[in-house]
């Protein structure tokens, strides 16, 4: 796969909520960092942090609106969709940087997005 | 120029400080949209957005950390640095859409960051 191919399977796993098989395109070593927040190291926090983070939801939905590589850089720009599991929805506007290494595996991932905004979409019902 | 190469040489007009010269990349009919604040249509409300927002800075400095284009889409990782002209410092984390036209104009420009960090890093001293 290339770079882009990755980072739109990687995408395409999220959206069928296979958090396994999305791991599985990350090294060992993978930066997650969400800016506004702390990053995450490596995949097992990442693991942790996404179980959960998706506890309490049933679908995601990311739409891609545009995606580009340079090299093994590719940048994203999306709409985060998530269905939760009470039928509420949130969407999130986000772009996103992902870096990968020789091996193919995602080594970096920056999501850009305003916390206010994450904030009022995740807001209980 | 390609689509890549006009989005470098306008963020290189920001940190020269030339306004016209970055309005000159610009279709007139450009959509200017910090994601977390509400659009700005049109070359002549940008120029008015951006002379007052520059009122109190004496110099842009952005780094590109990546850039990638897809056909005449261009996505760039940003920090964008600001000096203050009392000396201050602000720097913001961003990522940026731009779309431009067939004729080479940059026709849309989206920049996704924290607005909770944009405020703490423009807060008067």
């Amino acid at each position: 796969m290339t770079p882009q191919q990755t980072v739109e399977a990687f995408i395409g796993h999220w959206n069928s909520g296979d958090i396994d098989a999305m791991l599985a395109l990350c090294a060992d070593g993978i930066v997650y960092h969400n800016i506004p927040m702390e990053p995450v190291h490596g995949t097992a926090a990442m693991r942790s942090m996404v179980e959960g983070f998706m506890a309490d939801i049933a679908k995601c939905d990311w739409e891609t609106h545009a995606i580009a590589a340079n090299g093994s850089t590719v940048l994203t720009e999306r709409t985060d969709g998530f269905t939760f599991k009470d039928g509420r929805h949130a969407a999130i506007r986000v772009m996103g940087a992902f870096e990968l290494g020789a091996d193919g595996l995602i080594t970096a991932w920056r999501d850009y997005f305003d916390m206010a905004e994450f904030a009022r979409e995740f807001a209980p019902a």
